[in-house]
């Protein structure tokens, strides 16, 4: 019996509110549950020195948490001078999982920064914050291709996360923080529609898990991922 | 005539969401028209090392723009590695503010740290943050009292602020930021409910203003502070 | 009676030693008592990138306090890698107040820098700096109008500034260190010769104070910024 | 073909030398042809603060890449003043996977630091920093037990760890620079003798993969931790 | 011929003027021609955790150039973040020069810290630094003994410096400014009352010098640091 | 009697083992007995801006210790956002004595970087790595000559370095690290094959020494320079 009473193919709840602030060229708040991630998505005509003149663009993610998201409060990272290692790994791989579905070339030689600020955390914040900066990443590309800035569409196909893992040796779906503490064992998959995927990162400490296991897991975050997908169709159908 | 259309001494709308995340132990989203502003209050029973032992509290609040709060994206401080002179000397206006109506003897040796993060900015973050402080503090002191940490209340006065300004030679209330932008001189006033002062900071760079003016600046904030006295009480009073 | 036996509306004693060092484009030592600061005004004909090609100038300000400046040795910011939020908020204070009454047009293209060090501090450094500060850069402006870089005298009135505060529930001008450490209520003007505000900023830590009393400081401060405006007066005539 | 002439299936030349330097409680230099990491174990009494009273120990891992291990010249970290995302992450993952296979109970409340540098680079520098760091892990428990400090063996299984990557659709084992450079997808297996697994980390960017193709990256590091296993037996039976 | 026309043994104008800041336990302000220094010495009772509980005190130093003591304003180092390797490297040789001095068992379990801020430059600031801080610790520790504080005196010689170089050919006393800037060779001498070498830091960039040469710089600073140990005596003598 | 059992003026063996790294220009591994230190000379054809178009090149230096090069393990560097006074004070000695060989102009509008790495120490890490420098850099030099990218040697001469100290009265040559801990007085001399010196750092904590001690100190130091210009000149042959 999982702490939430949920079965152990069951997702948290989903909802993404589209355009939560209005500056941003794509927003969302999106929520797996009690965990709530603001995305925003933006454009900016001038890239970083390093890609110029390559006749392609850039997407990347910058993370943060709120210092009370959590149960007790952190730190806040701007007051310690850096940024932690969690929060580096983490923004790496929302700028990774949202280039692996774009094509910077179709882009052109622009930025487009998604800033994911967790609003309220209970587990699975890294996979909410792709999950919802491909909506707000949509919005703003919809945006680029209305006003006849970007003639065809850089951005083809979908990709959502989730995480899984092992607890009391039964895979489940979308952990929350209860789960997450006490897992033997978890993996986040960041998934492409159509049946591909882009990054996993599964991860055992202490104890291990065998290739099996991680079938079963990559199988329950296909599940998941579908429902994420569906979530994201329509949240951006309602703009 | 304004650029919202507002008449000189007229408030945007104030909003008050309280509880807006579960894990703080005070909450509020507050909204002057299109600026917002996430207030959490968090309790912590370990003081920092040099208020230890003096027999009293101490409140303490930290100030952050979300990068995409503002019409352009702002770099966020944390990547950069240190907080802006800007950032430091609001989060040190809300600390004063807040302290300046809570007795620290009787809140004992404990710390409420209120963290301000705007999520939407259109003029007048500080102001919104102190007013939005005050009802995660309210509500923060009050769990402590309902638990019985806390035998007499150490809050007992109201704390709001506001920013006035001159703007083509008219005084008015609560300035958005088409009118910050462009105004001759501008002024924030934390004020106590039942008409004193906490703090005034009013500059003017390139004009300056006589006595008469600043009067009349303060006279606008006493009407706003007002408004904004009333809906902390029926944010309050809600929960 | 006052701790220095001053009646209320007496400054201490305001000395201003021009050319206290050779490199600067201008400099004076300014003492209030025992206060005593070295502003030096360096002209640098290269502006920072966000000012360039706008065709106008920039006034900006550092402020430090050396470290055995106080009763007891405060750490070095340079060896603790980054300025307080307290260094930051007087030195924009002091620029935001040269500003007030530079033409930055007349300027002309190019930056004064105002560094204001404080050798010993005895209560009211951030005014006597702002009031020295002006003396710098009056004689660095006079610099550059004697060789002809500059034509027209962008600096045609002067800013000056001092500390009032409610001592024993008397408003007393010019606080040193003894009073300041124990003031109810205390607030920091810049004023403009000819009866203009240029900066207020009015704090009540635990104590506040009603608008009867702002007016009752403000006008102690106008006495003091007088008799500092006579010193300025004085001091560049003797160079 | 392989642009090393390697089979699909064929790993680097591995050499292990143990006691490369003498001060360190357990040291190897791992080579995976040139891809060259010194390897030391350091053990202190003495835990972080955030560890200590829990009756265990703690194993923590830190990398580093001298500026030119690399092609090009690389910036120093401790010049620049920060590590970079990637440092911490790879560090992380040492750390992590290191202790998957340690007790901490029966460690003690000691901490044992792996500092991974990487002396010359030519792609795997993680995955050889891995296998490397468990020899010197190895050597320093080893002087623990010998010295009577350590009654029982906290390390009772190896660890090691490998590149696989698909390279023009063909899935090929370790990875040097030329193919990691232009590898469609690759990924970083950190097995455990006996056939399971510690963590996976596969990444595409651009590409992507599918179950099939994982599973075959997945039997590729297999066959190369055999032979990693292999190799780290005959070094520390060779001390 | 010198640019200051002075003979190639002869130093500038020497003066000290002690007490020149009224909370520093020892201070004076040393000039060596156009350079001056502020050096205050700073008693505290606590040591830095590593020197505790070994019956023994410390002495240290800190130095810094204020930001335009120079011909060209530098950048402060509190606002870059760091302080230069050339302002470590100076502050390291202030604080040993003095302890090579000091008898810290003597001076018992409190620290005195030097603080050399450079007000105005022109060549030897680190030579005039070490000069004057002798003068500020003899003032402390006297003031240490005087109270009881200290039994017996852990101050028994005197400590001076000079820079000597070698100007076109011609080995020369105490550089100034013109001169250190095109030496051909230069070197920091500091000499011990009674004919020892406490530190020598010979440099030649471009050039180079043999024994003979070194030994002729040696022999000028003794002349050079026989003038200060006089106005060091003086300067004592006169408080 | 030394520690080591050798006559005062014996160095310790010196073995230089060039091409140690193969990305590097020039790069070679030396060692003093236990002290070994990788030296690397990376060339780039990019300046620093602040030497370009002077028509002449640069010759810099970087110097780190490997966390447990030493008897305990010392903290990173790069960990602690910093570098230490005393890695900045050896790394600026060691670029001023490679640049005293070379001809800046006859370089060309290049940088080489000799990055120097201290993989164990015991003793006279610095100058293990200005004389392991040298030779990096005369292999990279070599490499620009004959590919023509320069036509005239820059490097015409040999630098070397060596410590030297009195330990229990007694002046020795080629301090190691148990040496070093307990000596009166230390020095460290830059010598240039025939008979100049290029820097002199002798330094006295405690202890002071005289003339003759300081003439007794170069005679040794010459002694043990001979010897690794020998060195130099056999390990540069062997390519």
């Amino acid at each position: 019996m999982r702490p939430s009473g949920r079965a152990p193919d069951e997702m948290r709840a989903i909802a993404i509110e589209t355009g939560f602030t209005r500056h941003a060229e794509g927003s969302c708040l999106i929520s797996f549950g009690d965990t709530r991630v603001l995305c925003t998505a933006s454009v900016e005509e001038r890239l970083p020195p390093w890609m110029r003149g390559k006749g392609e663009g850039w997407v990347t993610a910058e993370y943060s948490m709120l210092p009370r998201a959590t149960h007790t409060r952190g730190g806040r990272e701007a007051a310690k001078g850096k940024q932690s290692g969690r929060t580096q790994e983490i923004q790496r791989l929302i700028g990774r999982s949202l280039r692996s579905v774009t094509d910077l070339k179709l882009l052109g030689e622009r930025q487009i920064t998604l800033d994911c600020d967790v609003i309220q955390a209970d587990g699975g914040t890294r996979t909410a914050a792709i999950s919802g900066a491909w909506v707000a990443l949509r919005l703003a590309i919809g945006g680029l291709m209305a006003s006849g800035a970007i003639k065809q569409d850089p951005l083809t196909r979908k990709v959502a996360a989730v995480s899984c893992g092992i607890c009391d040796e039964l895979p489940v779906l979308d952990l929350d923080y209860a789960e997450d503490a006490n897992a033997d064992a978890d993996a986040n998959f960041v998934l492409i529609e159509g049946g591909h995927i882009a990054e996993v990162q599964a991860t055992a400490e202490g104890a291990t898990y065998d290739e099996e296991a991680l079938l079963r897991l990559l199988r329950l975050a296909r599940t998941g991922c579908a429902q994420i997908f569906a979530a994201q169709d329509r949240a951006v159908a309602s703009r």
